[in-house]
């Protein structure tokens, strides 16, 4: 029975300082390495197995999964890594403090940008202190199809080909498969997985550094709602995702 | 102008402990950390810009890279792992201490079994505890090609197919292949490159964490030798791994 286990990276130095991200490389916090090695630890006790890693290119879910997958034994996995994976792009917000973003636009706009589902923040300028447009690493992307803002429904868009095209054989193989990626690139899986809908998409809020499984079944349907590894933690981290922006 | 980039992992906990390692999944040692970082900072300030990393499938390799391509702002470049860049089989030696082997069986055989080009140690049994018989990572390995003991001509006729296959299809791609490996499998990979005799590579030390860069042409010749990017460094630490072992 193929399982997939999805890992959101722990705290970054963005989020530490509360500044949106999206698509800028921060790293971790020293909170967040310690936050990746509890996830390793808990996938070791779980007696999970993955049997391949994909990443997104951002350097926060990688060092995230090398470091659990150092504390779990199981570095020596194949991995695959696909900027289909990465987080929502944040469009003109990244870089901006969260908090003076709310202070300025208000909670509505600012609610709208964050969790809405089809809404996105207005588009990054290429010449942006912090646009991809010149990242080496996304060079390969045709530059019509490089996002410069994104929203929810967007990250859907560029991340399920992906899904059905190298994680679903994986799975059809009866593969357990690691995915460590991002708070919105995540929520579009969970979406797709769970049969969530555009609304109520909006309330889910995904924890940091707590293994989240799924049982699959051959037509990669749940075969029960999927459980965190550390269910307290897991709740805890949620309320707080939810609560972001609000200091 | 394609470029090779040749690392060897840092000092491991059996590397201190002064065992024959070989194909067990020993880690890094608090040293061999501070190694790896080390080598991402001299790739750093090389300005040299690894775009795909091989890896062998045993963890010490895999952290060595993992921390140095941190370090070096490149964890997100493609990556890919084999059994064939794996350190030589040591066969029975396996788990063994080197002093305590060289004081049993003198300095003559022990010197055979380190440096010949031709004589593997006897083969370790699959059942001892430090045989990868059963290991998971290797299942799809068949039995009959699985190494249970190897000299270094033999791990040259099981890398040098991976090589050819994988490896030079980047290279002649004009690539900067990142090699993140072992001493043997990295002198395997060295006396192919320099065409180095059977007889001379024996003398041959590549040291710790120091990145060995290599110039390539179109036919993947080196245009010159080869220089390590803290020459000094390289020097003083190929002079100890040859001290190996005389402690």
């Amino acid at each position: 029975m193929p399982k997939l286990i999805l890992l959101r990276h722990g705290q970054s130095d963005w989020n530490e300082k509360n500044l949106f991200t999206g698509w800028v490389d921060v790293k971790l916090s020293e909170l967040g390495h310690t936050e990746a090695k509890r996830a390793g630890t808990l996938l070791k006790e779980s007696g999970l197995k993955p049997q391949i890693l994909y990443t997104s290119e951002l350097s926060r879910a990688i060092q995230t999964a090398n470091i659990a997958l150092d504390e779990a034994d199981r570095l020596w996995i194949p991995t695959k890594r696909s900027w289909r994976l990465n987080e929502r792009h944040y469009g003109a917000l990244q870089g901006k403090d969260k908090a003076a973003t709310l202070a300025e636009y208000g909670p509505e706009q600012f609610q709208l940008w964050r969790r809405s589902f089809d809404v996105p923040p207005p588009p990054i300028a290429d010449d942006d202190k912090w646009s991809q447009y010149n990242d080496e690493r996304y060079q390969d992307i045709p530059k019509d199809i490089l996002p410069k803002t994104e929203s929810l429904k967007l990250v859907i868009d560029r991340l399920l080909p992906y899904y059905n095209s190298d994680i679903v054989p994986d799975l059809k193989a009866g593969k357990t498969v690691l995915i460590a990626a991002h708070g919105n690139s995540l929520r579009a899986l969970v979406k797709h997985l769970d049969g969530i809908s555009d609304d109520d998409i909006a309330a889910l809020n995904i924890p940091t550094g707590i293994p989240l499984v799924y049982d699959l079944d051959d037509n990669l349907k749940p075969t029960k709602a999927a459980e965190y590894l550390d269910p307290e933690a897991a709740a805890a981290g949620a309320a707080a995702v939810a609560n972001q922006g609000k200091k």
